[in-house]
């Protein structure tokens, strides 16, 4: 980050009218979207609100691009949907817009890009080919565009709608278009769509449809269909061929302002989303706007720190939290509902940890509306999703964890949700086998593990095209039990609040399998891992604790070492199985020093917390500090893997702040302070402030906390315990102390839990 | 039928240019498509294609009907897509057009009918109200409409984008609309779509797009959403509200032509579509050449009897097998394929039996494209469907029944199908459980049918809504077991097709499963009946042989004495299990004479021909003579039950013609030659001549069977023996000869079956 802010203070000195920095001056100034653009981030850099609809920013390269960025690779358009540090297949990249100057060339326009500038809500190149600096902001709907040309070329403009991102990706996760549709309807206007399939969740079929406005008249328009392009033709329907228009201007036009409303109902609803949403022409104005939208979530938490890297990191950390979902309330081409909609659960797999609780405490109605906008989804298509975009629901990577979000939801007191139904579609996920559709509905295996305890590790000879959703039937046999185990606790808890009691001694039960497929193999110096255990009972003997698992494999995106540690609703048992609290140190240390530990990698998010759970809370701090310090920065590539619709940075944002939560509990543990003073809007005119006195780069131990001016005696608190907002204050100091010693934090088998 | 032909006979005397015959002057002449609209059959009378997109038809009363149309109710408009012969919640019912005179009332213009008249492919009514004569023809896509007008008032036309069948249908299946959208683009042309989910089989959303362009400018222009009306609004987005359009013409206008495209990809298509299929407004001329197609598709039966009514009633039900399923190749907006796309299969359980049999014989290419489509779908979606219809697979009423229609065509040799493909589908409904989605894919309960060998009756608890589609896991445990023991043989058979061996004898084995729901109780003097049994194999006492099942019940749609005959594979184990000959021929006659079997229902379609598997040939005849004679009628009311998509009318056909398949066999019985002569063009220039000799009133009785002159010696025969052509002679008699008593038909325990 050094370095570009170096950079951007050279241009603001000789080019000021090219300052790039938001026009809010609050906490957008902190954020700069192009951390995780590089390495293995994978985020987006592009224009986009909250939660908001229309993501425009640039596909360039060979538009393989997760996020549609790839740095230094000549940009070959702004196109208007993209996710955010995803994986895998690329999903969207549609309704590409382009300027340009000069003859236009099918396929040929692109350009090498400079002084790329981002804040939230706002996006800048100059595109070096063409002499055309463009400039981008967004309303929730819609992608406002500013080309300012510079050259003597005739300017030009194209938009694509048969371009996309991760055409040519391997292994069925490529989109594919279905079809695109253009019209050049007057000399400023032009509408069509975009259907495409695949990509990552394998979805189904998805409409982006647009209308766009100039604000100058073109002198001549021209479409194209395939490899063939007519000036007479105006509008080209879908035969399944990509589409597409361009444009061409006076020569002497200096400036072209463009709006694109899109929507996944019609272009008719795009173009009324335009005019609702946007029905001026002052760009400035829009940006303003933007960036308001932004500051009023940033501002959410206020953080104070001498350290502008920190401060830096943090709030670019936040912003990715809010880029995904993406609130498609009334865009929801399959279904009427007064619920809320939603699309791109990019998976709750990786949300559900961090992501989700953190918007349950400084957004709380925003958590309402999510959770909610999944109950749409089971009320109309029998499950909730796991992973979901482009409408359709896709690949369930473990558990079933919308039964975490949803007992997060109830324990910490989210209003306003229909928590029966959620109930219910609990039971569905943990009760009605999804056959055929186990690749994305409810837990494969299901019946083997009611009937045995746990997902057997021997796979069934495949019957069918694994690209059709029907994998191997057992299938991540290790990465599903403990996950169901912990799932099912999720139920229990819900069962237990809604007065089941009979389910909640049900599913408490079933939440202690994770221990059938413990076995006291030593490896390491270290006792007992989760294990493929066959149907008859007897263990596989051909598998290692670091094989890395995906898709077809015992285990999902994570080995043994980390799964092994991976029951968060009942550590104390976990803690008991290998061998006490000394030697569960001891294998925590262990794993943290070779490096069994995957900073990246959503398994181990709640790892670091154990050493808490275990009394050695100064361990959890140490370990966290470090991660932190070693592994995100306010660089390009600052996030230390795929951001996951922000999960890596939901997981920076608790631990800088100083707790963690256990997800799908009322509990966070303390972790490890990185604020002076921390200042949470929790909702409801309700503050949460968090001082840490005497902090410093040596103070960094907490001796101990004082919750409302009381001493807390435990390095643990209830959500219960600050939901009405209150001062949280952390003392430091320069060693570890006995805080969090005694009081550990609670268990299911203690029954600490609810 | 003689009282409407006589009423023809007045209106061509008086006024000939009304005469409303078909210009085909062939068969065409012989249909009437009113057979079925009154009464039970539920049948489409509009005008529509074989197999054809558009089926352009009147809408009238309270719009609940499932064919759209119904006797004596005001009419409310044209509406461009229909099924036929369905029962449940309504399906379609999209785009509703309706000319009028006067002022224009939203939800007030209708009218009282007279004069209606339909031939294949034409539709036309008088509108009282209105003083119009409306006219009707289409092409695949297109609706062509010619409305003349002969009183003062303003001729107006509205086109609703809002209407459809079925909005206030019960339990579940009502259709609803999700949103509207219309355009009027000039003063000659409108388009916009209409947006639908729900129906029979719970559909998911599918769009139905049109663009329409009138022959005559407007002089005036009016667009409506909800209750709401607008001269200036011209546009009408989609807001989920229910939207349409009204112009008015010149007070002198005389006659107006109408073009409608319909597409289920875009108005864009649509126009396309329109541009395509016709695009001159020669009324007269594209009426001439959709009669000429069905005549096409007719004359592959030319059958000669002196009884005129046997002969409508024959070529109206030749007729009704080719309404469904709807041709849509180019139109699925779900995904792109080199294979044909064909939707609104309703229900393949309903047409497996004899619609698809009939077609394999006499459009051999048309069932290859239609078993291809099945694959399509597969391969997209995971599983064959059973039902499909708005590009939505839906309920799946018994066994997989897909897995008959891919055996029928193997052992009948249509050719470009990939098999290998098919028995991969098979065995996905074979092995793999559709769980949470088992009321719409594969085989619900297949663990336990695996396990136990038949599906147990108990039901479980019911954990969700069930309209989500999970309903009780053993729902239709009766049905499900024995009709999964008949999908068995068909997989059994095409695994050996294929050099499966292996596969072979494991389905062999299953399709014996039906045994396991036989109890020897007793009632009416007949021992043996499917019951239902328990998980742990004791029976439930608290059932009834007569209890007619649905949804949710032991039996679907029939009870155990109707289910208690099926056993297509094994009829011979079936005679063994009821006692021998002599006791399942007085089981048979018990079964008609007390008025068990039901002339409407699909499971009975078979039961007439089992006398002939126990050596009574002329028991059958004699049965389903007496069956057709006092069901088939051609009246308006002169189809016994539902017309299921041609099935009651295929049994018809094939009955009439003197032979029934065993579906998913090679194997016909011969049962009761109604024509002199029949000459079956099956393809490849090839003919079977079918001729009955002294057939009269009296000899209805086979004495003989002679194949190309051979003595066939037996009352069956297999499709390899006639698929190259060849003439089958039937010698009639007065009296019940010998005929049929050795030799008998093959069934699995027997080894006479492939």
């Amino acid at each position: 980050m050094l370095k570009s802010k170096l950079y951007l203070f050279v241009l603001i000195l000789i080019i000021p009218g090219m300052y790039a920095q938001s026009p809010g001056n609050g906490y957008t100034d902190l954020v700069n979207p192009f951390i995780g653009t590089e390495g293995a981030g994978n985020t987006f850099p592009g224009a986009a609100l909250p939660f908001g609809m229309v993501k425009l920013g640039p596909d360039s390269g060979d538009l393989l691009s997760n996020s549609g960025y790839v740095p230094d690779e000549d940009i070959k358009g702004f196109s208007h949907t993209h996710v955010s540090g995803t994986g895998g297949g690329a999903k969207y990249g549609n309704i590409l817009v382009m300027p340009y100057t000069g003859p236009f060339e099918l396929n040929g326009i692109r350009s090498a890009a400079a002084n790329e500038k981002a804040s939230p809500g706002y996006f800048s190149a100059d595109l070096l080919d063409y002499d055309i600096k463009a400039q981008f902001t967004v309303s929730h709907r819609v992608g406002f565009h500013k080309y300012e040309f510079s050259g003597d070329a005739t300017p030009g403009l194209l938009i694509n709608a048969g371009s996309l991102l991760g055409e040519g990706h391997c292994c069925d996760e490529n989109q594919e278009l279905i079809g695109s549709e253009i019209q050049v309807i007057s000399d400023s206007e032009i509408k069509g769509y975009s259907r495409v399939r695949g990509g990552w969740n394998k979805g189904g079929a998805y409409t982006v449809y647009f209308y766009a406005i100039t604000d100058k008249p073109a002198i001549s328009s021209a479409t194209w269909k395939g490899e063939e392009i007519s000036t007479t033709q105006k509008s080209r329907y879908n035969s399944g061929e990509k589409t597409g228009a361009f444009l061409e201007f006076d020569r002497n036009m200096k400036e072209l302002n463009l709006k694109v409303g899109i929507s996944f109902i019609s272009s008719e609803k795009a173009k009324a989303n335009l005019e609702k949403e946007v029905p001026h022409w002052d760009f400035e104005k829009l940006r303003q706007e933007s960036s308001g939208k932004w500051e009023d979530m940033l501002n959410n938490i206020q953080v104070s720190t001498k350290n502008n890297d920190l401060k830096t990191i943090f709030y670019t950390a936040l912003y990715h939290t809010m880029l995904m979902p993406t609130n498609r309330t009334g865009e929801n081409p399959y279904w009427k509902s007064e619920l809320p909609y939603y699309d791109d659960y990019y998976a709750i797999w990786d949300t559900y940890r961090a992501t989700n609780p953190l918007l349950t405490l400084i957004l709380p109605d925003r958590e309402t509306q999510i959770v909610n906008s999944l109950l749409n989804i089971y009320q109309h298509e029998g499950y909730m999703p796991d992973s979901r975009s482009g409408n359709s629901t896709g690949r369930t990577q473990g558990g079933s964890n919308t039964d975490m979000v949803i007992a997060d939801a109830i324990l910490k007191g989210l209003e306003d949700i229909d928590y029966e139904l959620a109930y219910e579609a609990m039971i569905q996920n943990a009760e009605i086998p999804p056959g055929g559709k186990q690749e994305t509905n409810g837990r494969g295996g299901i019946n083997k593990y009611i009937e045995l305890g746990y997902v057997p590790a021997e796979y069934e000879p495949e019957k069918t095209d694994p690209s059709l959703h029907t994998p191997k039937l057992y299938d991540r046999a290790g990465t599903r039990t403990v996950e169901y185990a912990a799932n099912d606790w999720a139920i229990a808890q819900v069962a237990k609040e809604l007065g089941e009691e009979e389910a909640y001694k049900k599913y408490k039960k079933r939440a202690s399998n994770w221990a059938n497929l413990w076995r006291p193999v030593e490896t390491e110096g270290v006792k007992g891992f989760i294990w493929p255990k066959r149907r008859d009972g007897s263990w596989v003997e051909d598998f290692s604790v670091e094989k890395y698992g995906s898709w077809g494999n015992f285990f999902y995106e994570a080995n043994s070492w980390e799964y092994s540690f991976y029951v968060p609703q009942d550590v104390n048992s976990l803690i008991d199985s290998t061998g006490g609290k000394k030697e569960f140190i001891k294998r925590l240390d262990i794993f943290f020093e070779n490096e069994h530990f995957k900073v990246d990698n959503e398994p181990s998010f709640f790892t670091p917390t154990l050493y808490t759970y275990a009394g050695y809370q100064y361990r959890t701090n140490e370990r966290i500090r470090k991660i932190i310090e070693e592994n995100y920065t306010a660089q390009r590539d600052g996030i230390p893997g795929n951001d996951d619709a922000g999960s890596m940075s939901a997981w920076l944002v608790f631990n800088s702040l100083g707790f963690y939560p256990n997800a799908g509990q009322d509990v966070y543990i303390i972790t490890s302070p990185h604020f002076k003073e921390a200042i949470l809007d929790i909702g409801n005119d309700k503050e949460l402030i968090l001082k840490a006195e005497n902090l410093s780069d040596e103070n960094i131990y907490i001796e101990k906390v004082l919750l409302n001016g009381s001493p807390l005696n435990r390095a643990w608190f209830r959500h219960s315990e600050i939901d009405e907002g209150g001062e949280m204050e952390f003392i430091m100091t320069s060693r570890p102390t006995d805080f969090g010693t005694k009081n550990l934090p609670p268990s299911l088998s203690d029954k600490g839990l609810k």
